[in-house]
């Protein structure tokens, strides 16, 4: 359900010797194609012949990055970008990233998608040795672990691999050196990362669409564990053989809710698993209806899906307004009321005296499922059959998911009759578990779906387990 | 096809004696649900006890109405509010509407929908007399004509009956005086226009869609050439009971392109309008396919109903950034060649070696179009079939709709076989001019469709036909 | 006493067949050098080929005209431009002027100087005939009436000439028409204006200071009643010979307080004017004393003429922050209660222990005079000897100098022994009245000093005396 | 000569106990007092029981802490505030302070005016063992030395005291524990840096004018090499008692150009200092003239003391426009020409037919000089005796100020006579460099004035002295 799920981070880098390309432009271009996995900051890091310049800020990449930047950032031949998630607490410039920092081996910047479970540990053993850190970010300790492990090491990717050693959780990372691109991807692949090519140009994207608004070439995926060095001597691969990819948690939450539908993520298009995500519900969870529809955007394809598999004709039922985002509406007390009215609102012809099934993405706290289908019914619909095309949340996500905590999460409070009676529907019904694994048609990796479920691909250390609800009763 | 058509304006006004309702609130939110029609700049004039204040500025209204501005505005009992259309004309911040001035009677703000077409006459005939015109908009003519009218006129509604007299072409105004608020639409009803209610407080806007967003219930729409007065007398409607409605010229591009799908306007849904447009063509014009997808967002209805009709299965074929819009993006070279893979992206996984039908709401200059096309045979669609939901553009709108002017229409220019050959598709057919007529459904008005035929419901003076493409050409 | 009266406005004005010259540049220069005079909001209307573009808004003139807004503004060859006072009162764009308004003659663009005495009269008369007042600017009345005089006139300056019979008040305006610039001045040149050139180009000025900066040569001031129009035809001044010089009513507080000392006015250095009036003082109110320092800014020049006239040594006792005026400091409380601190120290080492005359150049409220010598007796002065470099506040100006209402002035409430008392000096004295007309050494007009005589060069209308009043009480 | 020197920064910090105070509000205030420090950017750190906020931006005082801002920082009973000096690069935003860090032991906020000489050094060494610096601040080496000291000491202050003795350079500096506020100052004592109260509160300050704005009183300097500790147990002073005060080097360019003349360093009046030097020149540069005038306004002084010891009257000669720097006017190629015209207007009237003797600070390039001493010639003056009250420019300074290289400054080019030559004066004479060290009558420490003299109180690193032309030429 729209604004209950803050989305992930997107990283994008890119190396080219093609003095056609400018690479400030090819960053913004796709940054602004994964703006959908953050809007809180953004921030590229540009390099010119081993000078490293860049910029980041609070807000949307087309206002953050306007043209008096972009001719700050102009020309270079490597660049790395990130856009941040959003959160509700402002001014926090600090923790934008690229995060660039210079060390004995000249400057790094470093962009990634993720998180560690062992952050505080391995903070804790840095500042026991006189670090000290400027941000909250886990890039900080990365590359603090990379300047001390690059003192004994002949390269950085070299340091890079050592260092991932020390790593435990969700990391999908470009990293620029003066003179080398690389990309890498954690053991178990919890975050997406693939590799493309614009003509000779080499990029690295979050997702396979900010490729197609580049016009470049989708290459494939960048493999569990493994680095990926781009250079003037050209692409190094280090694999990691040893990795079970039947194994890896490649989050599946990105095919549900994050990812945009036209990316194809470890092989499986996301718009397909939502679709079949919707297919799986209807065989499970039929009903007799006359119009199926879903909750916009993330509940659309969806509904596709439950329709396709049902015959049950797909509708439209909702109309969102297409400025909701645009600029954040001020928050009145007639506002809050109206929340859900503001952003959406019922196509009353089309769902009058009718049975409806209603598809959305999942389901949070609830309260905007309820006044949805509050709505609904003023609007003289008959029958209101809600279908979610995700299990029950249950349980945190320790790699990047903002997720609410236990308290507000209403599966956690109501069985499934009680949600059904709460927000108002005639029957309600979660996506199985199980069907969750067989969503992404053609991925070639197995799946984290955590939060469902309570099993991660990592053991999560206690403190983790512990703090994770602290952090949110504050 | 977006981005080639601007939107018509937007219009709102309340009068409420309830002291819970806060009028500056719900004109800003009535904006917002009418954003559509116009982004280029908004305003709102609120009366406290016949003091009226106001604020307008070019911007989104959630950009515009920050918490200062609103907080200036606030209290009263009476608004009225306005967003205007884009152009890619800046810094026009003189002509945003509601327009206010202080005449002999007191303070007047007006805000309308519409295009006069004797507008040079009437301006001319007062400059004769030694008017001075501070902006370029209509409504200073019709504040003029209202401040001399009402010297010798009992009541401003009597001065609103006489000067509509002399108005020719499309308005769909609400006045506010310092005692009543009025709503008066042309008598040919060209623009919109309708009246509820929030309990006792009365409403009007130009669309039902700014009821939903307020939870105000529709009442009525306001009728060809008809006056409604509000005050603490209460209403009092003067209608034009002369009028024919069949002979009414309702702008039939409100139902193709302008409207929110969710508005019901003069009796007929726009959304089902344009799912009857999408089903008009699947008769008139049926393929062998596999798919139908819409061009988001304006073509989704039409295709949603070219699949209904055909059998064939409506799918999602186009992915749009839903950042688009957001802010405008930095124009470099860059960007250029790519806009329409910035906007869209195809869903490559759903056409790859199908039989597609695409439909749009419209085509103006073919060149989104066509690189639409070519991207969807990039991505290895084996047919194309293009189809459009409304007849070919080859004739200018003096009412306010601002379409291209005829050396820049695809359809003055082509055949339709020269069009379907330059765009790149299999087949490429246009909605029927005579199906035009019966996609609104249930509406109780005549339509204009002069875009398409040439044939408008009022004579169009010789110095606008000409002066039309004088205009463009400069 | 700084911030306690508002500045007057300052006009622009240039016409130039010179292509090097940018006028825009110009205009936007004169004004920068003008911003003393009026710091709320700022305009400039360039005419190119008789088209005439402007831009108008709230703030200071290098923040209104960015790079972007010169842009728009760039080209053509006559130029008028405008700052205005700052008030309270905020988001009052539409007063900003030049007013630009079309008529039936063209374009004219209006900036002006001043106050009208009878607008009321002009506005009920021009509104009983139709008008509609878009501002509460009397450039709108002069607009109108030029409007009206004009379809029976064969020029604008034969209009404007009649025009100004009706006129009663303070103006001095600069009038831009399709291919004319023409300049004005009350028949009893309350506010200053002035002519100058930069080699074959025609600048007008409300201050000389303007033309220093320009590197403008001065011809010589605009006389009373005069209209000087400046064409391709060449420059046609329109004297009023039948004026008697003597009986006009310049505004002393021009030279008091509002011109920059760098200005010439009307013959008289304004610097000299204030240093004279501090000689004036020294004459008539001597005291034993250690040290003369003026008030930053305003009294700076008066204290140095009391100074070198007593013999006593001129020296700093006062530090102003410089920043002071950037832009407004937040309004806390802890500022308000500090607000003199923050803008003016005390040089501590310099009062310490002595005798000081401390001079300023009026007093208003008496508040900020107040807290002033309680710092300096906190810092040790051992006597304070108030000097005003102006007599007694005790009426209204009807010319747009901004002065408190009647129970704010201190000399309207208290006799010169009880200001002394209440603001804590050991002596305290104003400039005698008469004296007023003996500072301005070799102007060419009489003075007004109505504020301190309660004697106009015009006769007050009974409605503007009461309203003066009522006004100030809302 | 304005504009061509570049300021210091400035620093504040402040512990209260007292809940009447609003720390961040004192801080605004201190830093808006010192904003004459530093233009470019600023920030305030918020100590509110150990957890620690900041903010810091671009942009005077003021425009950075808005409302909004100063919302987020209320509350917390310490605060530490910089302001930084202006320069040409922009985006600098990451080199703001106070900088902020968390470390073993908590958080830090670091303030500090001044250069380390050895920063190359303490940075390499700490690279070479993994240290990775987000920023080129000499702040971001300092907090590491400490956080490394600190693994082995027993408190924050001790660990100060050791890192001291590895720093060389300039620095006077407010670190801010969780529970403790800390001053400290090199023992050179280079910048300056002094210690008042407000009721039982405590607050640093680079200058005393600091403490005037926000009503404190003043206690004492901090002295050479001391480090000064605030905590809830009270006040703890650790002197070094080993240093010989009048080897110290404090920044004779403090007096005679970056301090606020109401400001008392280290026992010597910063206003008296410059009137000082200009007694000096009038005795050792006598000449027969009429007026004596300063160069606004950092020359104003020094004339004063030239007029006082010489006998010749004072006069105004130049009138500075108030809004310069409010804002950066456009740079247009008409106002790179008039630059000095659009800053400064010679008052024609005072300087016509006089021989006068023109007072400055210290010339730099002298191009600025040249067009000045032209205006004035322009302006009617027979004849021109400048005095410049300091000696010439000839050395780098490596402790903060910001000079122009070598091959810009105009005494390291000309001789006197050539340079007399070539700026067009009479006469031009500098201040002798033994009157330097005599101008700060009271001052209790010794002067560095390696700026003219070449000599300087700590040997600086050969690598620094080449580089500082390097850098430069860059």
């Amino acid at each position: 359900m729209f604004d209950e799920i803050h989305e992930e981070c997107g990283v994008f880098g890119i190396f080219s010797k093609d003095p056609e390309i400018k690479v400030v432009e090819e960053a913004y271009l796709a940054l602004f194609a994964l703006q959908h996995r953050g809007q809180e900051s953004c921030g590229i890091a540009v390099n010119d012949g081993g000078v490293i310049v860049s910029y980041k800020d609070l807000g949307l990449v087309p206002d953050v990055f306007n043209p008096v930047v972009m001719k700050h950032l102009e020309g270079g031949s490597m660049a790395v970008g990130h856009c941040r998630y959003a959160t509700s607490k402002s001014a926090n410039r600090e923790n934008a990233q690229p995060l660039v920092s210079k060390y004995k081996k000249g400057t790094l910047a470093l962009a990634y998608n993720g998180t560690l479970v062992n952050s505080a540990e391995l903070r804790a053993e840095l500042e026991s040795t006189g670090a000290i850190f400027q941000t909250t970010n886990d890039a900080e300790i990365m590359l603090y672990l990379l300047a001390r492990e690059r003192i004994n090491c002949p390269s950085i990717e070299m340091a890079l691999k050592n260092v991932m050693k020390k790593l435990k959780g969700a990391y999908s990372l470009v990293l620029m050196s003066p003179s080398k691109l690389i990309a890498a991807r954690d053991p178990k692949a919890i975050r997406p990362l693939c590799m493309g090519k614009i003509g000779e140009s080499i990029v690295f994207a979050s997702e396979s669409c900010a490729f197609d608004t580049l016009g470049a070439e989708f290459i494939r995926d960048v493999e569990p564990g493994e680095i990926i060095v781009v250079s003037n001597e050209g692409i190094t691969e280090l694999k990691d053989e040893s990795i079970d990819k039947s194994k890896c948690g490649l989050c599946c939450f990105e095919y549900i809710y994050t990812a945009r539908p036209d990316s194809v993520i470890d092989g499986a298009s996301v718009h397909f698993a939502r679709q079949e995500a919707g297919r799986s519900l209807a065989k499970a969870y039929p009903v007799e209806a006359d119009l199926v529809c879903g909750v916009p955007d993330s509940g659309l394809d969806a509904a596709l899906g439950y329709a396709l598999e049902s015959g049950i004709p797909y509708g439209v039922g909702f109309i969102k307004n297409r400025y909701i985002g645009r600029t954040f509406i001020q928050s009145t007390q007639a506002q809050r009321e109206r929340s859900v009215k503001i952003k959406l609102n019922i196509l009353k012809s089309a769902v009058e005296g009718k049975r409806v099934v209603v598809v959305d993405d999942s389901i949070v706290r609830g309260t905007t499922t309820a006044n949805t289908i509050k709505l609904l019914r003023e609007a003289g619909a008959k029958e209101i059959h809600m279908r979610i095309a995700s299990p029950p949340f249950i349980n945190p996500c320790y790699f990047g998911t903002d997720i609410e905590s236990k308290e507000n999460l209403i599966a956690c409070r109501l069985t499934i009759d009680e949600i059904c009676k709460q927000i108002g529907a005639d029957t309600f019904c979660f996506l199985d578990v199980d069907s969750v694994f067989n969503i992404a048609k053609g991925c070639k990796l197995g799946l984290c779906a955590g939060c469902f479920t309570g099993k991660y691909p990592i053991e999560i250390p206690t403190n983790q387990t512990e703090n994770k609800y602290q952090q949110k009763i504050k």
